[in-house]
């Protein structure tokens, strides 16, 4: 897992590292202020009931993409809302990348687009996620209970 | 599991259990022709950097009950786009249930809602789901490459 | 123009009717909290070059139900994002009626459901919005350069 | 007005001009193949209840210059769904510029991008839209009752 972030805003990746990324095997490839880029392979328990990559794998990685972007900046961000497009299939064994960047910030709140493809290129989802900063402190380790944080 | 549906669109639920709804212990509570009620339980490897339960995997859970409620029609059905609004957080070990209902169809295409619950209530997020039919034929257990379909 | 407002919130319709319900003949129907009911006749202007309703109208029609239906609370609110689906054109002289219902609400935010349908009912156009409360003053009339305000 | 398209897919911009963009002064300023920029200034009659561009108007000038983009193709495209995030407001006088540019396209359909600014440069909303394509004909004028197109 190589991190190529911005000095100035480092984040670092042991600290973020979530449990389902590691759950997962989501490698993080490059984690930057307002950009990220991860990456995940399609096992045979992600396929649906058409035996392509289920919806919701697609989703979550594209949305793992977006949090490592938005909480890239410090201050600690939340998804307030998220929209996607299924363009293409995926199989079990594809190696898809999710890259994200931001596209807008004004006050406390950003639009990030995500692209996921398959190795080859191909796009297979067009992700935007809506987010707000919560508070001004970089994501740490969290333990126990989560706060009833408002979004 | 207790499946309910409409006897003269019967789904047979072994047919659709999909490996992502059994690897995630995902219950099938009701399934008939556009609805379904699944029920899921937010393990330790759900939860994100902030101690709550991973977006991915709440748009997961609602997107497998989109799945279900417009493929109980019969013929299959995939996701062509999704909205997701998140607007509490879940914790380890809750038990949420996501409730779909179809909204529109019209030609090939559908429109549902799905919303998920914590079990005393609370809404933690508002999807909704645009679906295309790809062809007259049930789901059906699928193995191999998975063709490239047209969505 | 009949408004049945919950006594207890009532809006005061003179106060709230803007510049483009006024400009295009959008008539409230119904405006109580969380809920409103507006109708637009599409006019010749309204036609997009494949000769039927412009989408942007059927958008504006069901935000404007949207606006009112939140704004109905009482404190100000304004739109942070919206999602809309096209099922049916609509043509020149089609009396379109949207209606918006309060799905959810949490903290300062909401999220709302308007339907747009023709006369005979068939739906046009289903669209989610999500709003924000900005203050805790209602609506009023507003002149000069707008604020800029936090969304 | 200025149209600088792909000359090997030019677009005849009296052809395009549809009603709309005339009734509201909105000026073409480039069309070519998945591009569009179009320029439209806020009169009083495009302001809500709080003395703000309506976000009914945003998303109008955003979706007409998705529909130039989308159509500019050739072949005849309609929009499927769109999504809109409101970032700052616009003041009557605004002139405002909507930039689209095409995401993605797979089979007949496509993912358009339009970010809508004011003339300083800050943007006011940021849209996305899923078009479809209807038919292999260019659009041309159409007059009389619209065809139930399958969308």
């Amino acid at each position: 897992m190589s991190v190529k972030a911005d000095p100035a805003r480092a984040v670092n990746p042991a600290a973020v590292a979530d449990p389902v990324c590691r759950s997962l095997g989501i490698a993080l490839e490059e984690v930057a202020a307002g950009r990220a880029r991860l990456r995940m392979r399609i096992s045979e328990d992600m396929l649906n009931g058409h035996g392509t990559a289920h919806g919701g794998y697609l989703f979550l990685l594209a949305d793992a993409a977006f949090a490592y972007a938005c909480n890239a900046h410090g201050p600690v961000a939340v998804a307030q809302s998220a929209q996607v497009t299924f363009l293409r299939p995926a199989a079990a064994g594809d190696e898809l990348v999710a890259e994200a960047v931001e596209r807008a910030r004004y006050g406390r709140h950003g639009v990030y687009d995500v692209t996921v493809r398959r190795p080859a290129g191909e796009i297979v989802a067009e992700f935007r996620g809506q987010s707000v900063t919560v508070s001004g402190r970089p994501v740490e380790t969290v333990s126990g209970r989560p706060r009833e944080t408002t979004r």
